[in-house]
This record gives structure tokens, C-alpha cells and sequence, in this order.
């Protein structure tokens, strides 16, 4: 099960030290202009190696679009992205190659499988996610043609939350920080906490707008339930709220209701989605990240002998996994909203583009 | 798409005050002894008019099995579940038939489909959760024969947490609650609420335990990616948590790794899952409800012809829908388990039977 | 896997001699006007009863719409369909309830399964194709909009093949024979047949009209494999052709290929379908039925226990299950279109209505 | 839809004159024994340029495993295979980029998409068969680890037929053919048939020996069902039979049902597959490929602009494609096989072991 879509099915493959990670795209409309350039500034985002904050491994990743583009417009037909891996330092994982890194997949995979790629996490590494923003690209451009944007920024980093929002900020800083002036505080932050040897996990909001009104289908295929999938699916995601999310449980039904005027609604508690279905408010989700679970500080463990261990990862690896989830995240909104704009437009006929008037929409929620 | 499941295969049908409601599941194991009263409890534990606290809706909930099973057994042919609707009260609707109800899903399917049955809220009536806990009771039924138990409670109501947990509890009284001395201040709450005319919010835990190691399909059938599709996809849910949620983003590192000893892994902050794939712990996974979108208090909102108008809802009403959805994210997660427990024995030979010794898994977690 | 399509969704259930037959459809597009009525034509062509050729067993087969359908018109959400089973003798079933009748599924499901449902057989009875005929009905409405029409005739019994063909004729006789002068050959063919106790196998022929250019999913997807598998899928069926079918291979391609001028194609050797997508022609498809494998006349087999046995087939069985398979693969047919058809308009945005001028597609073929 | 199988998922990518073709294949259980040069027999029997009857063109094939293979064995994650194409020679191609080769896929993809690949039949190419083939031969190797071997022959070339059958002499020549007396005669057709510029259709036969009884999932899910599909998707083919095929027309009952005997089945006209299930036979069946429609001889249609030109098709093609599809169908049956063993194993626990004495079961059927 390496696919996500029904319509727009993306299935990808790689693993971290392997010779190459890439992704079929099947289902894209035809005719959508396509060139390798395309995928340059959503890679360089998730990328690695981009501040002293992230992973020092230097991904280049090149994108080679190996099919179902002629002449720069996609055809219909599968689109295969192929990127080499250029940078991996096995060796880093000798080591560990038989022990159960705690809080890793390492466990989990032995026991399912009775075999596993110990190279830099194999498969259950961050290093498939290259391959969700890749095709997130594609997703995005077809959106951005229908007036959908999707944009994320981090929300919270360890116990730090924005003290403002401006959209603006938050392509300015490693962080995908909305408040210029903590900038530097987060600087510090990760200085102390990177010497410390420790990991700290995030937050990351994802906000998607201009989205009509009828996307999302009833009952098992609801919007927010394929989000739900498709953001608790990316590698440390431990939770997911749509719009207020866990606050609800104390709220009243008076407090939480989003009246609707003439002029659009008067809030947006729900996050643009009603009974699984867009309600052309802007889409609203958040995720919880687990604070990076390889760590130079030593942890009690076995190895695949059942021998007590205690294991300690070196390599090259963020002390906050959530930074770079930002672009991750984004990427799998935006697969989620083509597959139900595609699903919409079979069932209902278009894709719907009349999204009402949402006073209650403002960025961010 | 009301189907969920890619094994285990279920499909619901049926409107809130339409003839009936009903269900096929598909996929299901030969042999599994199957009676019409093994429906019982489980229904009557999601069934409203159960106390004050909940919709005075009486449901019979017979369930009658039109297929699938033979001289007491499942042959492995679809198994047909259908219940009639007894006791609809469709003219408690007249009001609000060319109205959107705040917060429900009225204004969505409108704008969607062009049409929408507007009798109790018709597809998007909680009443359809009815035929996913028959289903889960067949799920739960396969599971307990390999030692899989499903349990929830409720977690919170409104701002009310519990003080105390004792297992033995939750089914004692009409809140799903783990605190037997807090059921009075909860019975007063409601009481109060009631009256109010307004409703709450509250949140649902649930805990698989006996999941061996081994279940859930990287990367995007993974357990937890499941888990939450399931579980957003129930009505009013806004947020999905596995294991410690939240709260992981203001982790560290070191908190938030489930160390391992030759006698077990020493906490769960995970879950149960790592990489997406069951670990051996119990499942811990938990969801916040928003408060009953159709309360007696007026709201502003409009007609189909745009007009404004005050909506008041009339009509049998939970005050807090959480409640019941104990019983539904129970079936909810029962539904994933088996499915990802046969795609296991698909892919590798077996469903897995030793689970791990697992210190840190004492429930709640 | 007792669904067919992928987005216009067929979930069948039920068993020979059980309470009911149903399906559920889910998928299918909103607006669809719908009445329980609409089902009378389709459901009488394909009843037993219906002549002294076909099983004398009587279905009233009235449909119960459940639910998807309000105030007369699909509302987008699963329109589930029941037909109660009234006149099952499963009495005559009981000397081979623990035989396997030599050509039935019995063999095949007891190893599958360990159990099965002996009574009329079971899941395996063409019982099971009367909700394919219902679900048949609503896509060829949709279709038929459209303008996209789906007709059936019988074109071998036995050895007999018709001498002439007039599309007027072949509702007029219980055969779906295109021949009015070979019809009193044909009672007289089965009058003997039926005297014998034998059985004999059949021919139907399939045309789709009307179906614009672009349906079809290459390359696993295509037209023409989703055909074979609908049709092959109906009981007894043993073959299936697009257009020419097994001609082919003693055919040179000068002869095989359809020369296109202004006018159009100069002939439709291809059936409608090339590289796995309609091309605007008329699609034809053909299959080949085996004869009833229930026959009176004594065969060897075993028993349950690996004890031979010799089976006699009593009951109510047509001598020709081919002749009552002529709208069972209209059905299939028309679902596999409605399905291919929505699948087009979500990738390229419309059904796609213009086909071009065709004066290869006469019909027949 | 360039996805085949439900468990092993096989997504194949590439066009014809693009730079590489590829497949990735989803849900291989652990454990495989997998290395480049597994793929080498089977790619060399479906290559083109191994004799003068068949294009042309040089394949080298040689297959890079990209993913899911560790230490020479399969890991369960996905197995991404890739050829690059080194020797297309797209300039052939020029002349019809604007014209609808007669009996091509051209005009349908023309009609489908509004875009196309013209680089030698682009998508729609058999080249993309190859990875068919690769596939196949994963599938292939785990079937055979369990007894089950899957083999083809050509079963008529134009309107030649074997006069004998020696299983032994199938691999000994380029044509697939069971009769080593006829090889100088289907020489000497092809040399003629090659200088006049013409092609011709052909027959395959595939057999499966060894699959246990169980195998298939009814009712739409049916073993003959799904084999029927990944038949008639092949290029060119458009006729499909299990067991007799269509000579079931024209047969009686007690001709045609294979009576079982304390020793077995007495025959093997169902091919193998009752009620959509495996019974332990050999499966039987045929496919009907037309005649290469790429051929020198002129023939009428119409360019894009819709103006009528005449199409000569030059390049490098077989004047018989079905004598090279035999690898192609072979790959496809192992392919529906292994899916619906895994499927089997899911649902019943294991894959079954035991088939049945059957005496009827001597290849050819």
C-alpha cells in the first residue's frame, strides 16, 4: 500500500540509501504544462542541508520526469519522477544495523517483515517524503489553476507558539515562522538544544483556500477523513485537528457553530469542512510532530537478538523533524484536494468554482 | 465512496428517516459463528433513548442478516445486515427542510449534490453510525478468537476530566466514564445543560490491546494514517490523537521515546505504533467531538434561496453526541484492525500471534 | 469482492434460497429521476417464469428502493435495492446437499471456503445476476441520457445461428432471437431438449450505440479488458470477443483494420475499441454460455466425504442459461460504460458527447 | 489505471521513445530471492530483434531494481524496476505525428486525452509490455516456490495449427510452437508474408499447472473474470476463452461437465475454474491477437485537422505481434495468480496446498 488517491493515485517507492526514490502519478488530467524546474522550490523547502537547523545531508535532488509529459504538457498517462540518491553515508548506520533504535520503525518493521533495509532507516525514512512533495508539485499547479492555494507554516516549535501572524514572514526564515520578531529566539533555541543532543518535537498548520464549496465524499471518503489519513501518515505525525480541533471538547454548541449571514459565514470553527464536505471556507488542519527519535543521547533497547543494548544514533539528522514537515504537509493537502476535486467532477459533473463569500475565511484562522 | 476497508470490506446505506438502514460486509472469514443477537449489545450501547441524557429517539435496532451466513456460520459470501427505521418522526423536520442548519451538514450536501434529503439530517444523520457498529461487532468477534479486545470511554465532557480510572466502571454507567464518583457532577451537568438548550463537546479514548507486532501497511496504509481516517470520519469528530497526541510537540526527545528492556518496552508514549506499524503495545488513540450541532437555541442562518433566517431545531437531540460515540470508535477501530490484519496475512503468511511483553501498556495508558 | 466499477459502485449479496437478494450502488451521479417501476422491463426479461424454455421458479422480484433516492430522484448517496426472495424450494436441494454437482461451483467453494450454502446454490446462483439487471437499470437511465444505448440478442443456440436479423424482432420472441422465421425452430430445438433431459450451451451478442470516443483507461484500465471481466464474470460464461474475437487470428491486417475517410470508419472489424478506448463506433462484444450444468440425466461425482456418488439435478432449471443472459450482459455492459464514463469526465472533464459519424456501426455489426 | 492486481499492485509507467520504462510492484511478500539478471530469460523471449520475424528493433532490457530488494531478497516495500530505452529511433515516427493509424490507438487517444505521444505508438506501444514481463517473472518466481508453473504456446498462426503437440519443443523455436515438423512451414509463411508487406493474427494458449483448488473470489473478483481482464488488456488481443471457450455454444450438458471420479476429474472442459474459483485442474486459456495493424501497404484516414491522407507505416514491426505476446500472456496469468493467492490467503488463511488428483489435467488440456 504505497499508493494515496483514488483518482489522482501517487505511489511511491525508495528507500533512504538506496539507488533512487521516485513516484507514479497516474490519473492527471492531460494537457497540465510540466517542466523538471517545476518541482525546484518545494524541494529546496523539504530539502536537507538548507540551515544548520536541519539534516546536513546534501539532497541535490534532481527530479527526471521519465514519462507522461510530450512536449512540456502531461498526456494522461503516468508520469514517473525519478531522483537519484547522491549523498548516502551507509556506513553511519553500521552500527545499528541490528538494534532497535527506540522510538524508530526499526521494531515494527522486523516484525511485520522478518527482514529489514537498516540503511539510514530504509524505507521508513523521512527520504520518501521528497516523493509526496514532488507530486504535491503537480497537484499544486493543477489546483492553482482553479484559485486553490495551499499553504502551511509552523505553529508551535517545542513549547514556543507564534506570538503574530504575517504571511508574509513565513517564507523569510528557516522556521516557516509567522512572527518575524522571534525569529532569533528560535535561533537560540535550536543552538541550545542541537549542543544538548536532544530532539524537540512541533507543530505545523496547513491552510487551504479558494476551495468550492462540494468537495469530500460521504460517508468513508470524507475530506477530513482522507486528510486525517494523509497527514497521520506522514513519518512522526502523532495527531490531527481540523479546524478548532481538540478544543471542541470543551465548547459549547453555541460557542462552536459557525452562523451564516449574507455575507458569508461568521466563523470558521469547523475548519471549511461540513460533514466531510468543503464548504468553501478555508480548509483548516493541524498536526502534532514527535520530537526527532534519533538522537546522539544514549537509549536502553535490544537488538534483533533480543540483547539489551543501548543504542546511540549518529548521522546526520534534524533536531526538529517538524521544520521541515511544513512542505510536507502542503504537499499531502493538496494531493488529498485534487483527488476529491477529481471524484467531485466525476460524480457531480465539475469541479465546482463558485466558493461563497467567507468574511469568517481570514489567514490565518 | 461509503464503502471502508480494502479486505474487510464494509458498505453502509441508508438515510436517517428513510425505510431502513443497512450494511454488506465483504471479505469476511469463513467459519466465524454469527447470530443476530450477537448485534445486541453493542447497539444498545450506541442506541439513543438509552437515558435522559441522550436522544429520546427509540431505536429497535433488530438487526436481520439477509446473507452470508449459513447454519449459524459466515460462509465468506457478503454479509447483509438491515434494520428497519421504526421510529421516525420526519415531520419534526418540516421546519427546517429548506434551511441550513448551522455547523450540519445541510449547507455542503446542497452546494455538492443540488439535492439533499433533509429528514433527519438524512446520509449525514449520525443514525448511519448504527450499521458501523454492527459491522464492528463482526470485526470484534474475528479479533477476540485471536485475543484482540477494542475498549473506549469517555475522556472528557466539556471541561469535566476524570479524576480516577477503573476499567470496571466505564460500563456501569450511561457516560462511558472511568470515574465512579464523578457520574453524579456529570448527571447534574447534563441536567443543567439540558435546560440550557445548549449543547457540549466531549472526547473519546479508545484502547486496542493483544495487537500483535506486525500490523499496518507503510507508507500510506499505515496503521495510524487508517486509524485516523476511520476515526475522523465519525460524525462531528475534529481531532485524532494516537498515543500521547498532541502533547508531542512539546517533547523532547528523550520524554517521548518508548525505551526497550528485555522485559518489555518501559512506557507508550507511541501508542503502539511505530512507522505505522503495530509495535505489540496496546493501541491508544483518542478523538475530540464537537457539541451537537442541533441545539434549541437559535442560530442565524440561511435558506436555500439565500434569504436569512433563524434557525432553531427542534427534534430529538443528544445534548452531547459524545457520549454514544464511545461504542462507534470502538467499531471504528475494530474495522481497521481487521482489515489490516488480513492484508498482513496476505502479504506475510499469518496474522501474527506473539505479542511482546509489554510492561508500559497497563490501560489505560 | 462482490463489487464491480470503480467509481459507479455495485455491491451485490444474498443467496439462492436465502431472504433476500440486494445491492447497493453507490456513486451514482445526483438528479437521476428513479422509481421502483423503472426496474419492471429489465427485471421481467431476465425472470424465470417467464416462458415454458426457462426455470419454472417464480420471482416476483419486486425491488424495494432502501435508500439514495428522495422524492423521486438519486440524491448522490448509496442507493441500496432489496428484492425479498419468495419462492425458494430449498427442499429440492436437500438429496445434494452434501454432493458436488459435476460443473457447478459446489467443488470449487467447498475447498475455497470449508463451508458453503447448498440450498439452489447459494452465492453461485445466476439468482445472484437479477441485482445485477437492477443496478443495470439505473446505469442504462443515465446512459440513455446521453444517448448512449445498450441492446442484447441471442446469436447461437446450440448450433443453431441466425439466418437473418431484424432488431425489431428480438423482444418479440422469449429467445432475444434477431430471426422471426428460425423462432418455431427454436421451441421445437428446446421442446426436445427439454424431453431429453440435456442441456446446451448459447451465444449472446452485445451493442453499445451511441458511446462518444475516449472511454477507456489504458492500460490496465481499458475498455475492452473491463468488458471481458464483466462479462466473463456472468455464470457459465466460457468466452468472450470484442468485435471480431477469435476471427482475428486468420485474418491479415489489410482485412482486420477499420480505414477511416471523412465520412468515417469504413467498418468496425475492432468493435468500437482501440488501444483499450471507444472511438465512437458501435461496441460489440460477444459471449459464449455453457450449457446448464444442472441436468436431470445422471453424472459421476463425489461427495462431501470423497465418496462417488452419481448426481441427478432435480429443481427448476432452464435447459439454456444462455437465453435469459442476454440483459445480464446488457447490464454489465451498461455498468461497465457508466463507470468508464465517469472515470473519463474526472480526468478530462467531460463525458465527452460528439461521436463521430460512424457508417461502419449498423447494427448488427 | 496503470495499476493491475489488488495485492501484488503492478503500476506501469513509460511511453514507447521516452527515455525509460518502468513498473513498480506493491505488496511482494518478504523474503523473494530477487536479482537482475531473474529477469533475463523472459525478457529475451518477448524481446524484439531475436529473429527476423519479429521488429527489428534492439531491446537491451536490462533491468535496474531501484527499490525493495535487500541483500538479494525482497523486503515487502515496493519493487521498482526500470529499463532505460537506448534505442528507439522517434524520427520513423515523424511522418503520421498528425495522422490516426488505421486499427491504431491513435485516434482514441487523440479523442481521449486532445494530446498525444506520437513517438512510436507512445503510451499504447507494446514496449510497455515489457514490464509486464518483468513483473511477471517476480510473480512467477513465488508461484513456482509452490508448485505452480505457468506456460504458453502459439496455438495458430493465420489460419495454421498444430498437427501435434510436444511441450518439450515450445522453447526450441522463435514461434512458441508445440509441432517441431511444422517450424520450416511457419518459416516459410512468415518470409511471405513479410515481403508482401501484410501481418496476420495469431492464437496463444496459456496453462497454469499446479494451482490448488480456492483460488478466486466471486462473484466479481472471479478467477476467469480477472484473467479475462489482464488477457484482453493486452495489445492487440481481442478474444478470450477458459476451457473450451466458445465451443460451449454448441455443446449438450453431459458433453460438457467434467464428472469426478474417486481418481479425479475425467476431463477439463471448464478449464480449471468452476463458479469463478480454481478446482485444482490445470487453467486453460486462450487469447485471439489481431494482425499487427502497423503495415506497409497503404491504407485511408484522416489526419488531426481531419483531412483524409494515406497511412504507410514504416518503422520496425512484427508482422505477427501475437507470436511475441506468448511471454506477455504467461506474464499476466501469473500475475492475476498470485494476486488472487494472496487474496485467498487473506480471506482463508493460507494459500492452499493440496490439489486434487486430476487425471484430466495432461498438458495441453
Amino acid at each position: 500500500m504505497n499508493t494515496v488517491g483514488r483518482l489522482f493515485r501517487v505511489t511511491t517507492f525508495g528507500e533512504s540509501h538506496g539507488p533512487a526514490i521516485g513516484c507514479v502519478i497516474d490519473g492527471c488530467p492531460p494537457g497540465l504544462a510540466l517542466a523538471p524546474d517545476d518541482f525546484d522550490t518545494d524541494l529546496a523547502r523539504r530539502a536537507t542541508g538548507r540551515s544548520r537547523y536541519t539534516s546536513q545531508r546534501r539532497e541535490a535532488d534532481e527530479v527526471e520526469i521519465l514519462s507522461g509529459v510530450y512536449e512540456g504538457r502531461s498526456t494522461g498517462t503516468p508520469i514517473a519522477l525519478l531522483i537519484r540518491n547522491v549523498d548516502p553515508r551507509s556506513k553511519d548506520y553500521g552500527a545499528i544495523a541490528d538494534q532497535f533504535r527506540p522510538a524508530h520503525a526499526d521494531y515494527a518493521y522486523w516484525h511485520k517483515y522478518g527482514i529489514r533495509d537498516p540503511r539510514g532507516g530504509g524505507r521508513s525514512s523521512a527520504r520518501e517524503t521528497t516523493m509526496r512533495v514532488a507530486a504535491g508539485v503537480v497537484a499544486k499547479k493543477w489546483l492553482a489553476q482553479r484559485g486553490v492555494s495551499v499553504r502551511g507554516f509552523l505553529s508551535q516549535l517545542g513549547d514556543i507558539r507564534p506570538r503574530g501572524f504575517d504571511r508574509d514572514v513565513i517564507e523569510t526564515n528557516p522556521f516557516f515562522w509567522p512572527c518575524a520578531e522571534q525569529v532569533p529566539e528560535l535561533e537560540e533555541y535550536m543552538k541550545v538544544l542541537h549542543k544538548s543532543g536532544d530532539s524537540v518535537g512541533a507543530r505545523v498548520d496547513v491552510v487551504a483556500e479558494g476551495v468550492p464549496p462540494g468537495w469530500g465524499e460521504p460517508v468513508y471518503g470524507k475530506l477530513d477523513a482522507e486528510l486525517a489519513a494523509a497527514l497521520m501518515g506522514i513519518n512522526a505525525v502523532k495527531g490531527v485537528e481540523i479546524g478548532d480541533g481538540f478544543a471542541v471538547a470543551a465548547m459549547k454548541g453555541t460557542e462552536n457553530r459557525d452562523e451564516i449571514t449574507a455575507e458569508g459565514f461568521l466563523s470558521n470553527h469547523a475548519g471549511g469542512i461540513l460533514g466531510g464536505i468543503s464548504s468553501g471556507q478555508p480548509i483548516r488542519c493541524s498536526i502534532a510532530l514527535k520530537p526527532t527519535s534519533s538522537i546522539r543521547l544514549p537509549g536502553r533497547s535490544l537488538d534483533t537478538s533480543g540483547a539489551p543494548v543501548d543504542v546511540v544514533t549518529t548521522g546526520r539528522h534534524d533536531p526538529c523533524v517538524g521544520i521541515r514537515a511544513t512542505p510536507i504537509a502542503e504537499a499531502m493537502v493538496a494531493l488529498v484536494l485534487i483527488d476529491q476535486a477529481l471524484r467531485h467532477r466525476a460524480q457531480c459533473g465539475d469541479v465546482g468554482t463558485v466558493a461563497p463569500r467567507v468574511p469568517g475565511g481570514a489567514f490565518p484562522p
